[in-house]
């Protein structure tokens, strides 16, 4: 750990107390709220703030703590399952807030606009949009040039195989499917790239709120793949972000 | 239930005594061996002579309703998921009998050799085999012509695409499949004729003993199909044979 | 498949140059609304038009695809689990849609008035017409007569056998039950033409929501049966009507 | 509690000091073997000795309790799940000792031979025989006259129907069934009498080792049933004794 | 079934013709309305009139069920689940419709008014009443004097056993339990009479809506004692009721 | 049972009859309210006022145990997951009850303000706070000294390490988590205290309403941990305190 | 981190370099065999040196780790699950190591004989003393002196209620229970200690191999109470001695 | 889709009939063994020879497959979960096969021999040695460099921190876990490359045979991992490996 090794370099040439270096390592970048300690120190370690999470919290805690991260301006700030009343508090302090109704979310612009790519989301069907939706902007907000192919469930296969050529150009794919979720399967047979699957609450019955496409993800014939949390369309484009960022040559490590 | 009526009228008729017809009417074709009650009156109302389900059977009560059901002689006769040893004591006592090690069959032929159809069974993987043998072998002792498509899941779609035309000269078609069985799916979505899926137990962890592809075929986004219990490939090739038969022009409703 | 052999045979024949080619083999026969493809390619492939489910989409996208499927005018529209709300934006485009608010569905006329037949629907309890009418609505919509006996489950068996005459006409029955879902093992048990069951979600406790009679339906003791999804009365009706159509002598692969 | 109410009394006389009162309140009729507690006291206080279940007892541990409750000669003694190595060490103990193979119970006759009722006990199948004779073994033991019919299930309902004036004249009936269970419902519809049932593990895939049928019975919908664990023949037996006790007009509650 | 024998001596006599037979065999006491069949049978098969459980059908439905069977006047007439609306309509066609608000329950009173017994109904908690209140106006109604003992739940063991002398004095014994359910093995060891086990969806996270007291109840380590559907308060009522009266000595089978 | 010997030696001596004797040791302490018995021998027997959990309870019946246990003055008073109306009503007999919004519990205070400890409250997220609050709240009426650390998910490790000194300074700590619940865990391989975990049902698909995390804290692989109910920040509190009290040598069994 | 602290304080002084400092933070009590990693530390972490697993590895594996932690001499070793051919390897390099066969548990005394507390074990039924004996063994090595009750399981109440004098003596008691587990419930409602839960997967059907016990002890309506995993006699045993340890005024927090 | 463009192209240009055409389109790269069709396109299609999971096909089957995989020559040959005898079968027919015992894999070198990367693998304990191996085999069969980190578990995180500089130098890190998986989430935490998921079925009871793990890495807070299913480190370095290639700068999609 190089920043340690430094603290402690510094503390050995008498730069530093003990005292100050025990501070240091106990991660100072910390903004404690009562109820919240935001993580400042996110950006340095992971390349990208802290997202938040907003259901469950209040609007309040939600809109104070996407102000902060704001506040600080070190990269672009996403909250993801926002009402709409929790935009308006966030608007209220931070006035270029923007709202994407459909993926729910809201986003400040604060970093690079630099796009590099691509991240291809697929959904199966017109009811996952949503989903799919958040993974595109969450991917795109982090600094990813996305490409969207809507409604190619396996039903119709034509309407995948038409855009097969599409899809191979991307350097990751994100496959969005509620129902039986076998888009990803068929998917995943056809590219040589990975695949992330998000499996999808829309269905009824055996669909078993998502379960049912989340364990035929996971049970996949096809390697090259896995799986992200039913409806979590924020975990795949994060991960989509990281490995295109790989492929774009983008490799240090920030935090050591 | 004209065969009701025609009892009545012959009691009207003084043809028949109140005590007799009521013999009648509690359904006197049912042998009893103690431990089993054989119902021979199925050939009749329903075509078929009572398929015997060997597991959970002893070899010897296996053997024996087999043996009794072949000196009926009013149709083949099929025992599922039984051992060698159940084999050999049937053997001993129907010595034509046959035994299909694959999907662990016992067959004695006592119906006509005439089949129709046809009824296509394809099997997503090698592992599969098992259950879609007893898929073909089931229609087939009842009655149907079978082909036989296997290995052909979606991890390389090209191996089923080049056989689709084949598949669509069936009238029915079985498809087995473990793992995340999207092959069902598909198939459904590529032909116009009804499918019916048959989860296996082939794969492991979030497989689930089958459940995942089970409910992973139920919640298909394609209509036209539907679902058997896990690993019975038994229940497939009967129904298949039904459906078959009507395709035939078989129409009969057997007994009234 | 002849219909790429005639592609081919034309470019062969200097008729169609490659890139049309090309065109045709991905697929044009779909029309792409950016949240949605729509399949009019399906009518040829499958005989009858995409099904609309409105469930997780907004009511103006239900309704346009309805509109668009209507316009064609290839064969009778069915959009399932629709609200007024989508039903009323449609009849602003289609005046003469119909709504049938027991199973929640709207249809547009534009095919054939034929109908072939017949397919039974079976419900056990009045708490199960929702579903049934759903199954009977899609399997007459689609050409076949439809008759229809309700509120025959096992606690009154009587209620049953009187009818079983009537039932026994049919060339495929479908069986719509909640609660323990018994009534499909007894009626596959009493007659010899393919039953389809439909579990419901009618029931609490350890009926789970309509997993009980699906898993209960699943590991019938009769076979001849098969099962579909949790309230899915479309995928009976629709599958039913396959096989009526095949009994009707209708064996025809569309597409090639 | 009239015995609390007696040790009081011959305390207040003087009869017993209140050490010897406070050891019989305490309950002394409880032999301690370390490793278990037998509970002498069960046969007063619910007229039947303790049963012995002997899986995941030692064969050692299961014949010392049984050979013990045996020497106090109050009541027949019964020992489920037992394997033929325990009824070794149990017979040379107690020569009298009887061995059933088919429920694997060992049974030592010391009560009276009188038998109540009738207890009336159906299978489903021939493999759901092991469970069904743990039942009847149970209530025999206990003191019911037991009558059985076997191999009943729905898949053949005739034979059930030509049984049922028989089943109407017992008091309790007992429905031993895997599978999907259907046959305790069709019993429950057609006859007045408390039916017990009984799931067994017979089956597979979506049976879920008996799961299936014990939530199908649960949510039967006829009532005057009730369900008790999978394959628990033997609490099904003991719970028709009590209730066909009741229906003999013995009404005692043994203790106070 | 002597009253199939009588049928068939009329026909030999000449009383009846072989049509009229037909008709009777075929059960003519069931009343059609196109959404139901009312089974004014049962009161006859079963002894008292069928329940109607009003959940899931409409108002209207519900509300015409009930009056008709008031109107045989052969029974008491019960429907569970109820709400009030529905209530409001019975009363406008039968005025002296009853309605008990906590079980949401709707009485008739046709029957008569004798009670026998008594069945014991406990209850663990006080948010278990609603379930406990339903078992108790069951019973009740069919015709048994009922008992309750209510908030008797382990955590306070004391508090049962300062009741055991009454609730030992009981034909049978309900116990109504949410949480773990663990008060029906309690009291089940200490009494001797048939225990009916009603889990409740009382509780939350790990308790599953009542699936983790059913499941416990099932597995109870004391015999005499079975369980019913969750919530389903009417099921064990009406088989406490059942149980009571063969203790009453009321063994007649009703129907043969 | 010393409190059992000292009511005998007063028979004994001749002090008490046996009918009184008998009362007492049947539990006076009870109060019947027929809705419910309040357990007012809780004090003597586990140090603290029977807690009342208000869910599934009327608010009038909520209030009026509260108001009597309040009356008692015996202990403080404590209802958990009570809404606003029913501490109204609570307020209206008790003025000086206070309500506390983020845990939803109303405390009566009527017990010693001595406060020992500590115990330490851990939450992984803001949404985890409700539940926090009502383990904090529940071990702080009861007497301890409370600490809280809220929002050191895993996800930023060095905000958990950066307090992990003041951690180790209670004697027994409570983590709430919900998500994957992976804190437990963490901090139990840090300290050599007992740690609780409360799984809480924040989260979605996967996270099953809090079953996964509460698994997860199940199959801990760090020993030193045990787990309440999802969402039982009650629970928690309560177990707290008393391991609490231990620690500070508050041995005395209260009751004998 | 008071360690941590005066590691800096060393390197402040001059007295230790920053890369020795680093190594030492980096946790330098680890002995990496490869597929193991010995963490020597926890001794000096949580007071008991690491115990091991022995199900899955080799007993190779198993025995050199057990050798390796007993050469460091610093506290009792215990292997848990260890089969007889581990421990052979085991005495093969350390002679005075113990075999204790109902538990499989491999033991070597190391540390100090002092025993404190007491920790009381109760076992539902003989089948559960496999369990308990692990929960007991495991807290007598760490130094506690345990106590045992076994086969007190509800059925039987008062064998549990004449000792519970006893069992109120200890400190903390471990209720070990297969079945429904009731006894949890019944014992934590009785005594005013904390009590450990631990389901087994004694049972069977609708005992899930444990889960009912479990889930239902994790519903338990008596506060006061925790749980382990299904089977954990070792994380109970290991948890009772930590609260035993508190009671005893062991309070150090031993690393810092 | 640019091959097939190329064989329109060469039809237009008379170098190829219609017939061969559709031939090529069909995919002609197949080779059929009647139980399998070897998909030799795939290297082509995916950059690597299929892989043959050996489990549930018979050692004559996996060993042909392999056999003809390895006489093609074009890529490394890697067999799964491969029992000793199939590696016999293997080895006569290609006698420089490799066997991997811990992870029983088959490996024929036939790739080039260049390594990128590279790729970490965890294992949070010794148990999960064999899923671990299995990932690293693959990932290094595939071409990738791995670097191996195991036993790491967060019982004592400190050998976990040790090691977190050598983990970040990596492009994607494997975590594989059993118990409660909780490794995931902390490795991601600390790291911001791709992290893939590996659950493994080490554990008991509430493990649930790495249903819970499974669920809970894919419920983890911290963003930037995903799952593969439960014991399958083939997948996951299947996975690794593709990503790893990503960052090299091997974007080229083979196939188009």
């Amino acid at each position: 750990m190089s920043s340690t090794r430094e603290i402690l370099e510094r503390v050995q040439a008498g730069l530093l107390s003990a005292e100050d270096a025990l501070n240091q390592l106990r991660g100072s970048a910390v903004e404690d709220l009562g109820y919240a300690r935001i993580d400042h120190d996110r950006v340095r370690r992971r390349g990208f703030a802290e997202v938040v999470y907003c259901e469950g919290k209040t609007p309040e805690q939600s809109a104070e703590i996407l102000a902060r991260l704001a506040a600080r301006g070190e990269s672009n700030v996403l909250g993801t399952r926002a009402d709409v009343e929790t935009f308006e508090l966030v608007r209220h302090m931070v006035p270029d807030a923007e709202y994407h109704p459909v993926p729910r979310a809201i986003v400040v612009r604060r970093g690079s606009e630099r796009q590099i790519g691509s991240v291809m989301v697929l959904a199966a069907g017109t009811s996952d949009l949503r989903v799919a939706e958040e993974a595109a902007l969450t991917a795109s907000v982090m600094g990813s040039r996305v490409e969207r192919v809507y409604d190619v469930g396996v039903a119709g296969l034509h309407r995948l195989l038409r855009e097969i050529h599409r899809i191979r150009q991307a350097r990751v794919v994100i496959v969005v499917a509620g129902m039986e979720g076998a888009l990803m399967s068929v998917v995943a047979g056809l590219i040589d790239k990975p695949v992330i699957g998000v499996p999808t609450s829309v269905g009824y019955g055996a669909q078993l709120q998502g379960l049912t496409p989340m364990l035929s993800m996971l049970t996949s014939c096809v390697p090259g793949s896995s799986v992200v949390n039913i409806d979590n369309g924020f975990g795949a484009g994060y991960l989509a972000h990281m490995i295109n960022e790989l492929g774009e040559g983008v490799h240090g490590h920030r935090e050591d």
